[in-house]
């Protein structure tokens, strides 16, 4: 028996059940079919929230870029050093992947098939050309070791970041948790794991 | 109009056609009928070499973990510090995943529905187990920094480095490049991009 339940959805509440069922199906893989089971409402009732799954998927990636580019306007990322700031963005880039964790695996996800998917992978591009602005002003300050080539170290924070999305699942005590994480990533990349010598 | 070539296969020529369509299509997505297009031979001269399928991605991942595994035997991963052993051991899955970018890649996308891709994955996380054992080794013997999460770091430094199959690209000159990233890897993970204060 098939249970049908009233529409009480908001914008907000039917947009993580879509991005729940985007990360386990594929954006390409999922139906308005699909998305109408997961919600237990009929499709009509989705349609009277959003214009249909390109609209949900503009939303849910929209919301784990407006983290990532708030993160550049909090004064951390502003003053002081570039290190500093640099190494701010990265601890914070950590937070927002963790407090927004299937948004930001959406966004890591999508291949480009759609406009709203191209156009997500050119925002978070240039997501990270700010981030590697940083290092390169970080390494013209003279704070970072002149033998790293800039591109290759922004693409392997990155990689290090992202695979977060791949391997973390939240604790019940997720505050110290991500706190915990974020000061894990940032040490690795600017301070390395090897004790001082 | 459709070519069939004589086989002039041996089994490794036929395994680097499979891995190119298994990394295309996904395993899961490869049918027969797609190997046997894209090799330009018969199926049944396919199952000549083979026996199937699954026969072709034992060979692929194993190809990969034989790799990685010889690393671990190799006299820089036996010998001298701990901290010294995982740097080298780091630098050279960096190495190996390069050399053997398209059996690494798909060996990292399997997910475990048939026994082989459970096989694989068992593999892979004994060999990630085997690099956090030298990991811990070297916090033991006091070079690596107290405060870091062993368990933490660990999948941290594989998110970095297998974060090269999504986005590294052989150039030309593949040996200098494969170097320079395997230095780059090691510094960030080891030493941190800062300099030394």
């Amino acid at each position: 028996m098939t249970t049908v339940k009233r529409d009480t959805y908001t914008p907000e509440t039917l947009l993580s059940v879509a991005v729940r069922v985007f990360n386990e199906r594929g954006y390409d893989g999922t139906s308005m079919e699909h998305l109408s089971k997961a919600a237990g409402i009929s499709k009509s009732s989705i349609y009277h929230h959003v214009s249909g799954k390109e609209e949900l998927l503009r939303r849910a990636v929209s919301r784990a870029l407006d983290g990532l580019f708030a993160i550049l306007d909090e004064p951390g990322a502003g003053r002081g050093r570039a290190v500093e700031r640099v190494e701010y963005v990265t601890r914070r880039t950590v937070e927002v992947l963790i407090a927004e964790l299937p948004y930001v695996t959406l966004l890591l996800r999508v291949r480009g098939n759609t406009g709203t998917e191209r156009w997500a992978m050119e925002r978070r591009r240039e997501f990270d050309h700010r981030v590697a602005e940083l290092l390169r002003a970080a390494a013209d300050e003279g704070d970072l070791r002149a033998d790293v080539d800039i591109r290759l170290a922004t693409r392997l924070l990155f990689g290090m970041i992202n695979s977060l999305v791949e391997w973390y699942r939240p604790h019940p005590d997720a505050t110290t948790e991500r706190e915990q994480l974020a000061e894990t990533v940032a040490h690795l990349a600017f301070d390395g794991l090897r004790t001082a010598r």
